[in-house]
C-alpha cells in the first residue's frame, strides 16, 4: 500500500547489512539501524524514514549526529565489551538525505593518547557525502548497571 | 502508577514552559519537548524518558546533540517565518543527564556575517551544565513546500 511505503523500505536494505537489534532507549527510538563489518571495518546504517525528518523532507540534523555518534563511535570498538562515551564531536552538514534515502557512515581512527580516541568520520548516501567530522571518545570501564541497549546475535569476529 | 512514572513526569515542567506542538516527523519522535520566551531570549527544555536514554540510563548523545540542534539553532529565530539550516555543530560532552532530568538549553548569538549566524550554546540540568558548545547556522529563503513540522498556538511577541 501507498502508505506503507517507507515502512517497507526499512527492509529493503543492501547485501551484508543486519539490523542492529535495539531493544529499548534512544536506539530503538531512533532506530531501525543497520551494520555490516567487513575489510573495511564498520559500517552502520539507515533508511530515512518519515520518523526521521525535518521541515523539508530530509534527514533532520539531530538524526544524522545521533547516526554520527553511533556510526564514527563504532570504530572504536573492538569487541561487544568497549564500552566508550562521547566527549567531543563535530560535524560539518555538507548535504541533505531525502526522506527514502539509505544513509551510510563510518570512522577511521586516527589517533589514540591513552584511553582517548580521535576519529575521523564520514556519513554519505550513494556517492554524496552529507556529513564529514571528527569525534573524541574516551574508553571506560563497565559501569554498575551498566547494559548494551541491544542483544546481538552471534557475528562473525 | 509505577509504570506511569516517566510517562507523568512529561508533564511535571516548570512554570512558564509550553509544549512544542511538533505533530511529525524527527522532532515528535524525540518529543516532547518545551519552550519559554522571556527577558532572556528562547530556552528549550525536555524530560530525560526511557525512550530518551542510552546504555547508563542518562540522556544519549544523540539526543542531547539533536536537542542542541533545537535549542541553539532557536537563537536564530526571529519569527515564525524564519527558516535556518545548521553548517556544523560543535559539541562538548561535559556531564550525564539521569533519566528523570529536566534539561533545558539555549543559544547566544555571537557572531553575524551576513546570513550566517554562530551561536555559543549552552546545555544544563539543575545546577550542572551537561554541554556546551558552538553552532553555526544559516538563514534560507523558505523553500518550495517547506513546512514547520508543528503547528503552534498563539503566541506573545
Amino acid at each position: 500500500m501507498t502508505d506503507d511505503f517507507t515502512r517497507s523500505q526499512t527492509f529493503d536494505i543492501p547485501a551484508g547489512y543486519q539490523e542492529l537489534p535495539w531493544h529499548r532507549g534512544f536506539g530503538r527510538q531512533v532506530g531501525p539501524l543497520f551494520e555490516k563489518r567487513d575489510a573495511t571495518g564498520l559500517t552502520r546504517a539507515f533508511r530515512v524514514e518519515e520518523h526521521h525528518t525535518n521541515g523539508m523532507m530530509n534527514a533532520h540534523g539531530g538524526m544524522l549526529m545521533t547516526f554520527a555518534d553511533m556510526a564514527w563511535g563504532g570504530a572504536v570498538e573492538r569487541n561487544e565489551d568497549t564500552w566508550w562515551v562521547t566527549i567531543r564531536l563535530m560535524c560539518d552538514f555538507l548535504s541533505g538525505a531525502p526522506l527514502g534515502s539509505f544513509v551510510e557512515g563510518n570512522g577511521t581512527v586516527v589517533g589514540v593518547a591513552d584511553d582517548i580516541i580521535t576519529v575521523e568520520g564520514r556519513i554519505w548516501s550513494g556517492d554524496k557525502t552529507l556529513m564529514r567530522g571528527t569525534g573524541i571518545f574516551k574508553l571506560i570501564s563497565r559501569r554498575e548497571g551498566q547494559q548494551k541497549p541491544f542483544t546481538r546475535a552471534v557475528q562473525d569476529a
